[in-house]
């Protein structure tokens, strides 16, 4: 499906763009069922929040309106949304009240092979570490190129995504996933203010558990605590939940409660 | 100037183009004089470091013919290079048979006061830090959102410049210029291998320095060294090097050191 450009089609972007330029901007990946986006008000609720943290100055009831149509034309697939703090001369100082650009851009579902939900994935040990910088952490910006430097490190179709630990060798995520370990039915993630994107279908993973009473915690984690765990899994808000089979030498069966949140997220999906 | 895309006139950029998605990319702001691109040689050093680094695939020759002319068409200004890795579908992996992307952007000379330069200016203190990524350090890639906030903590036009440090309070450099103190006759600047950009004016006034017989040292640099040195002085490509005169509650007085490397880098600017 054709691409909008501040509720216009389009297919480009002027070279004066600040997201060209610097990365200036945030972005939002938004499954679509049946015209519906899924998990809408977590997606919006991140994007403000990532707005005030740049000082965006997005129009969001403009925005919301662009959504819900570009998703009743697209009816089955993807929507990416990137917003940008729009055109400005060269140099970094910007015009705060300039409004930011809103890009949507339709894609087909994500068509990956059901053995990844069914049987588990194997995850690629990434040697590319995510700096810590509590300014952007949780956001889902667009400067993105230690994720590029990480997903260009395994081209073995074995590996489903990568493990991605911080700079100081804690467990953070997944490339494009957010990662969750179960201990003694506790239910782990881990802490993203220092670095890591705070993925949405996390966020609702976290709060479906905790409202069906599994305990949860969001905290620092080692590699050896991803080893000692009964239970791995990865999830991101296109694809719900993977369970993890393995990574390097380490090996997990899939478990119990990765199952029941599989099937949460599923739902949702295909609600 | 109109701007240029692969050779070719264009003004607009492909909205799949990778430097918008991820800040899949380089650049370069290189000073043009007469129609000359000055420090071309060390521009593209940096350049081609940075794409071996990230892995970019760039026609360097006819990037070489393409800059040689469109400055020849410029005459006076400031060429702004940006290289993309080009366009892909949505996902971080990447093609690495693609070809980069060039696109070239002239504007007018830099219009900065000449008291910058005369008279020296002052830094803004900035809180935000710059995080640590070695894979990065050094490079001028397309992921700026650290200088897009550091620029947005100042709007009083007393401050020339702002003063980052890093995550570990290690002084590192200005918002967009290297910084250079003076101490006991020896010429110190930061050690740029976990952040910072590796400026090419930094690059050639400290080879110059060397063959002059000037001591230099690049290393760590605490803020109590910054307050103790006895000359400071921040450079760039464009504007060459600004004397600084305070920065917080440390104050300096305009060296001999840093005036004879200020005439140096103006004599290569007007060459």
């Amino acid at each position: 499906m054709e691409s909008w450009v501040d509720g216009q089609p389009a297919d480009v972007l002027s070279l004066k763009n600040r997201g060209l330029a610097y990365g200036d901007g945030l972005f939002e990946t938004i499954a679509v069922h049946d015209g519906n986006l899924v998990l809408l008000e977590r997606h919006l609720q991140r994007l403000e929040a990532g707005c005030q943290r740049l000082a965006l100055n997005v129009d969001m009831s403009a925005l919301s309106t662009e959504l819900s149509t570009y998703a009743r034309c697209l009816g089955d697939g993807v929507l990416k949304l990137i917003v940008t703090r729009g055109d400005s001369l060269r140099g970094y100082a910007a015009d705060p009240s300039t409004p930011a650009r809103r890009i949507l851009q339709g894609s087909p579902p994500a068509a990956y092979p059901t053995a990844h939900a069914e049987q588990g994935v194997h995850l690629f040990p990434c040697t590319v570490r995510l700096s810590e910088q509590p300014l952007l952490a949780g956001l889902k910006h667009l400067n993105r190129l230690e994720q590029v430097l990480a997903r260009a490190e395994w081209r073995d179709g074995q590996y489903a995504e990568g493990l991605m630990l911080d700079t100081s060798g804690r467990v953070i995520e997944g490339v494009f996933s957010n990662l969750f370990l179960v201990r003694d039915d506790v239910l782990f993630t881990a802490d993203l203010s220092r670095c890591g994107v705070a993925g949405v279908m996390r966020a609702e993973l976290l709060f479906q558990a905790k409202s069906q009473g599994i305990a949860t915690q969001i905290t620092d984690l080692s590699l050896e605590q991803l080893h000692q765990a009964d239970e791995v899994f990865v999830c991101n808000s296109v694809y719900g939940v993977w369970p993890v089979r393995g990574c390097g030498s380490a090996r997990w069966s899939v478990g119990p409660l990765t199952r029941k949140l599989q099937t949460l997220a599923r739902a949702l999906l295909d609600a």
